[in-house]
């Protein structure tokens, strides 16, 4: 493990001379601005921050933090969740900001080419206007980079039916940390060429190589999509539904599970909400279906609406215009910071097979009960992804930072128990490589480590996250 | 690199110690059956042939391998056509032939669990049988095992809209060439959680680790498709319609490219054909789509029918029951045997952006005029996957195994100028490792060699193929 280094002004000299004086900065205000991602309330200062423009300059960075041993933490838009992009080591702090650049968009081939630190939307909206379709939306796209989503392998509301980011990634450019610059495979959709390492790179979070340019599938865009919000009088026969949606023969294009307290601080906390909650309501799904057929989608929206009322639903709302559906999916996507404004919190990012979602509910609440935590739980159900955010409350900071944590072990040893695992979109970072070794042996994490140390001999590379080497 | 070592009369003993006497073969006969694959009319034979049943036991057999560095082949049906389950090294050849359970089919999780000694069809059928859907289907499907489909991550022509095997491998079992036993991942849809061993895994061809279990996603199975065989009068002109149709917004089940020769050599090959080819046809589109709703399926033949017929095809034939459909897909799935039947042959597995399909396939036809050789090519367009195969024909022993790999190496080199790479699914194995150089650098070997290195140290797990360490 490297311990913070001090950087001397010739090192920082040696960078201003890689990508300019305006480009390096070691000013408190700017240190302060890097220092903390959105995950919880955790802030380290790095020591330089650098916003270099090229894979070039990167790989010049790299070549003297390898050599002199410097850490490196290399960041997107600063959107994770897990501490991905905490520099808890000092050191660099490598900012793809500036790369920003949509390279190309291929329309004969249907690929997008960019460079990491364009934002999730900015792309989906440019490849929208060649009538294509760029699917992996977390919920933050209005500001993340794509960069960051390819470091997490992340998902959002559509993967259910389209898949995650590891499911678009064609191809990448990264940059050792020895500053090397190599692609990772080729631009084609069957690829049986040697290792994967393109896989291998999408969802290392960063600790493997910085990534400069990235190669993306895209789809035609749907032209039509319907959505209705379904709720229920209990929580787990939400649950319960979504798998007979599922059984059913239906592939819905987004199946989010929301508590009643999530959607209820969500209506609060977002100005101008027209949504009122029952009473006896304790949870909703959020069902969409697209296509490009308006009458089977129809067709689709009342055979799933059949199948709800067979689990209690109460009154569904079918959003039959523009407006309520930009209603209904805003309020989805600002559940996470409704929940963080109304309280402290931590949140944990279970993902288990999709039928073991009422029995991981159960279990937590379960486990909520005998560790004295509420929890408001909501995620993307129709892929067993139940974000589980664990609300401080009344809970001293004794609890919160000592038992809570044998509350959380017992969370993730069920998860492990119904075949899933820690993560399924937030990736591991900083605060949940402790739990690691509930659900990887010490065979499984050797070849993960040795992998690291292929790549990253001098653990310079956000050494520290995932697992200590 | 290992060389072929001598296996005593003590290292039999205890293979036969482990897995009964009745599964360990040293007859000549059975070192002859197991001595080639479906790759070109290459034999190598190895020492002893053992077929075991558990993962446990392959553990033990891998355990003395690695301590006495004996070579170990695994192999699954033998069906490959990259030499992948040759012995080349001689040594032990590890049969999966009866680990062939399908141990689970999880109608609520849409997953199934298997061995994989599983033919890939009858996994196909028994899931169809609960309405279920496994897409990935290479030709040999009726006889190739699932096994070896997750080692060269195999496609087929439903790759087009349901993507490769690696798109449905969740979770593997493996044994590790020291023995140990891990699973590579967990059984779910999305997974930010350390490093994707699982995808490193799928199509490693059999260096890894010998896979034990499978875990694969499912799909609900669509109810309806219909197909189409569109003659055109120019090669090129199919190519480029490929890329029309998937512009125009359509994504087929299934879109096959089958050059002139293809076509009918494979229609005299198989008996009772009914399929008559035009005198000015140079090249058929096999085109599938499938969804529940025959009206919107109709609807999708037909503005494919439109596209197509702006590159000048001749008379569609539009196969209107099962019999023809039958007929069609057989034809398709045969070509392959009868080009081998018809001559001494080499086929590569190139790959390229789709749309550059007729620049790659116009480029195979002027080096073929280069060197001399004469090629039939087919394949999965929709994917920009086109098997070529060059014909010996007139060439001299001496051509044959002299110039014409300077013609293969331009081929190649053309693809990489494409942006594609040597293997869509076959897999590099032994034959194509030669060619490696031709699409990565140093570095990019390096760091494959090196992952190679952690999982196998003694380099005996099929070692030499892909390439050597």
């Amino acid at each position: 493990m490297i311990t913070n280094a001090v950087l001397s002004k010739q090192h920082v000299d040696a960078f201003k001379k890689i990508v300019g004086d305006r480009f390096v900065y070691t000013d408190e205000e700017s240190l302060q601005k890097y220092s903390h991602d959105e995950t919880e309330d955790l802030h380290y200062l790095p020591e330089v921050v650098i916003r270099p423009s090229t894979a070039e300059e990167i790989s010049a960075i790299l070549k003297i933090c390898n050599k002199e041993k410097i850490p490196v933490t290399p960041r997107g838009a600063g959107t994770g969740l897990s501490g991905g992009a905490l520099p808890h080591l000092g050191g660099v702090l490598l900012s793809t900001e500036r790369m920003n650049s949509i390279l190309e968009i291929d329309e004969r081939n249907l690929q997008v080419t960019t460079e990491p630190g364009v934002i999730t939307e900015v792309l989906q909206n440019a490849v929208k206007e060649k009538k294509l379709f760029y699917p992996p939306d977390p919920s933050s796209r209005g500001s993340c980079f794509i960069g960051g989503n390819i470091s997490e392998n992340s998902g959002g509301p559509k993967a259910v039916k389209y898949g995650v980011v590891k499911d678009y990634v064609l191809n990448l450019e990264m940059v050792l940390p020895n500053g090397e610059i190599i692609w990772t495979g080729a631009n084609v959709l069957k690829n049986a060429t040697g290792y994967n390492l393109t896989q291998l790179v999408v969802g290392s979070e960063g600790t493997l190589g910085v990534v400069t340019k990235i190669v993306l599938k895209l789809l035609p865009m749907p032209r039509h999509d319907l959505l209705m919000l379904v709720p229920f009088h209990s929580a787990e026969n939400a649950c319960a539904a979504v798998g007979a949606i599922f059984r059913a023969g239906y592939t819905p294009s987004a199946l989010e599970f929301m508590e009643r307290d999530a959607l209820d601080w969500v209506t609060k906390f977002v100005e101008g909400s027209t949504i009122k909650i029952e009473e006896n309501v304790q949870a909703h799904l959020l069902i969409e279906v697209d296509g490009n057929n308006p009458d089977v989608l129809v067709q689709e929206m009342e055979g799933i609406a059949v199948i709800v009322q067979e689990f209690e639903c109460g009154e569904i709302l079918f959003a039959d215009n523009t407006q309520q559906k930009t209603e209904l999916w805003k309020l989805r996507r600002r559940v996470a910071e409704a929940v963080k404004a109304n309280s402290v919190y931590k949140e944990e990012d279970t993902v288990v097979p999709r039928a073991e979602l009422p029995v991981l509910l159960k279990g937590v609440k379960d486990i909520g009960k005998k560790y004295g935590f509420h929890s408001v739980c909501y995620g993307h159900a129709g892929d067993g992804n139940l974000h589980v955010n664990i609300i401080k409350g009344n809970l001293t900071d004794e609890q919160w930072n000592g038992s809570l944590k044998d509350g959380i072990k017992e969370i993730f040893a069920l998860v492990k128990k119904l075949g899933g695992t820690l993560s399924g979109e937030h990736g591991i970072g900083l605060v949940q490589k402790e739990y690691m070794n509930i659900v990887f042996n010490e065979t499984q994490l050797r070849l993960m480590k040795e992998i690291k140390k292929i790549f990253d001999p001098n653990n310079i590379l956000n050494a520290g996250k995932i697992f200590d080497v």
